[in-house]
């Protein structure tokens, strides 16, 4: 499987990553002189970007020119052998370059072309740039996030990104399951805005049903009573207590068995209705002892809980560790890098704890080249 | 292509109607009485929730009980004729009722069989169970979110279920072009936590290479300078300036040309390390007029920038409702109930505004068995 990336940033890049991990050869084709943008955004490392190599290993690179005749011949006799395109421009970028759908499609009729745009490739905004804080904040979830009151507070990663290239690689996917059978390809358009409203569920539901616009909800889910943090005697801890059985455990191990036979508390409708007052009784019972204990004791009644980790906690975490989350890239400059890993766990597909790492911009061009017949 | 849907609530009904989405005929199998946890989470209209609505739309429905031998023996006839089964137990249920992978596998070696569990099906955690808050606090993404010295701040949308949906969906699309080469299936084992650290991107790439943590940073991405959301004079906005070109543009637009010229903006990396003054001087020149002024203006200077909406907002935008990321399933009892649509918009395939609905319990009994000839 071979896929050409044009991609840039977060969304492309993260898509082809995914794609990367479960065995795709990708080749990134990059401006010459800048390369990839996210090359020169922080943090770095003897100058190079962690972030740029956490997101491109694994992949290969290529500086062309698509403007100049000598490397648009390179890059038309790559379109010729590859599986996939990948692009994240903003829509009509690459008609003016001569590789629209509509250009490529009657020449490589096998070719997959997937493009992560902004706002997607029809519509009024479909010439628009955006980023993720742009989509973020037009798509709603930033009206759901935080506390009432608060700032506008922003998801703490780049899921207007993020969503787009898992979409994006769904799409793929779909298209090459399709094309096994029928051999020709098709052009996968998602937009960045459009997985934004796609990620909102509940809140829609929410607001078709009741015409009232949510707003932020803190820490707890809207819908789902007892699911919230909590405070500890010490700290912070998360419960999630999703239906009437696990609430009765959970009153059985706070040792407060009443609160499960208190009619206020009597369903998950009530008990959402009533969040405020059962969050009063919940942190009563946990102010007597720290996250630890509870965490323990939640756990043990078979109530889904868990803490509040920073990264450095999370990553630590022995569940993240035996499932392979992270990761190590040997970067020749740099030494080992670490990075999370793959979660789609296959069987019988090796998943090194070691990877490839992101490839020097242009790095790759001699072998290219020679496999093509050019060099 | 046949999916068997055993999931319930989120993360495994979202992967599903993903699936539906893109063709797939989907059947839900739901444990009889009760069906699927979410057909009891509100909000509710004419006493069906409107949530459960949402993420089943297009499916079908039949009740089996699973530990009966007359619906196991149901059951295994729809394993011979099926391509996907999607769990999201906790782990090890499969196993106990005799459907585990090393059970299915040797007898249906084309069924590709997905689990999309709290944990996954390896590590300490395997048996436990987990909701989209618990891994939300677990995985990092809650220490990057909301405002220093806030609260504990949930996403506002369950990220938790919804990445692993997204990847259990891209496992097993893979899966299935592979199984186009080969004839075999494989197992798709997903971890909730594994996704979350997945997604982390930025964060682990600024631990690793300072051994700094990560914390909560507001609503500004912590890398790329200007790229928050800024006060107007009568509300807020986002503005994304992602390299130095859009930097200048931006400063132009402001009529704050100066600003690009300040030794202090000179770079992404010199603007992130002062963004607070930065923010300061922006916020200055925001200040002489309203949101939507500057939107155009800014705007027209071609630098990314948006509003933020609410859930009301984001729906009625002429960008998402060109995108058809609005659709209706027409309920038989409650009528047209609207939904986001699907974000993946492929090339010559229909994009239907409106999807059959989700099923009643069991609504779909007799038809599967009469197909199967056990009618």
């Amino acid at each position: 499987m071979l896929v050409l990336d044009l991609t840039r940033v977060l969304a492309g890049p993260y898509c082809t990553m995914v794609l990367a991990d479960l065995g795709a050869r990708v080749i990134k084709i990059e401006p010459p002189g800048v390369g990839d943008d996210s090359r020169h955004i922080g943090p770095f490392l003897k100058g190079k970007s962690a972030y740029f190599m956490s997101i491109n290993r694994g992949k290969e690179s290529i500086a062309l020119d698509l403007k100049g005749p000598a490397d648009r011949a390179i890059f038309e006799r790559l379109l010729g052998v590859a599986d996939v395109l990948v692009e994240n421009y903003r829509g009509g970028t690459m008609e003016k370059l001569g590789y629209g759908w509509d250009d490529l499609h009657p020449r490589f009729p096998r070719l997959i072309y997937a493009a992560a745009s902004g706002f997607g490739h029809t519509g009024p905004y479909r010439t628009r740039a955006a980023y993720d804080m742009v989509v973020q904040g037009m798509g709603g979830i930033m009206s759901l996030t935080g506390h009432p009151g608060s700032p506008p507070t922003r998801v703490g990663t780049s899921v207007g990104d993020i969503t787009a290239g898992l979409f994006t690689a769904i799409g793929i996917n779909a298209a090459l399951v399709e094309r096994a059978r029928t051999g020709v390809g098709r052009k996968v358009d998602v937009a960045m805005l459009d997985c934004q409203v796609a990620i909102l569920e509940n809140a829609i539901a929410r607001y078709v049903s009741t015409g009232q616009v949510p707003g932020p909800l803190g820490a707890r889910h809207p819908s789902i009573t007892p699911f919230e943090a909590f405070r500890t005697a010490d700290g912070w801890m998360i419960i999630a207590a999703g239906n009437d059985g696990l609430f009765r455990k959970l009153a059985d191990a706070l040792g407060r068995p009443d609160l499960a036979a208190d009619p206020l508390f009597a369903s998950n409708e009530l008990r959402t209705r009533n969040a405020a007052a059962l969050k009063t009784e919940i942190e009563q019972a946990l102010a007597s002892a720290g996250t630890a204990h509870w965490l323990e004791v939640v756990d043990a009644a078979g109530v889904p809980c868990g803490p509040i980790n920073d990264v450095a906690q999370a990553l630590a975490d022995p569940q993240v560790a035996t499932r392979n989350m992270v990761v190590t890239a040997d970067d020749p400059e740099i030494g080992p890098l670490r990075m999370a890993g793959n979660p789609i766990k296959l069987s019988g597909v090796t998943d090194p704890p070691t990877r490839r790492p992101a490839p020097a911009l242009d790095a790759d061009r001699a072998a290219i080249l020679a496999e093509l017949g050019l060099a």
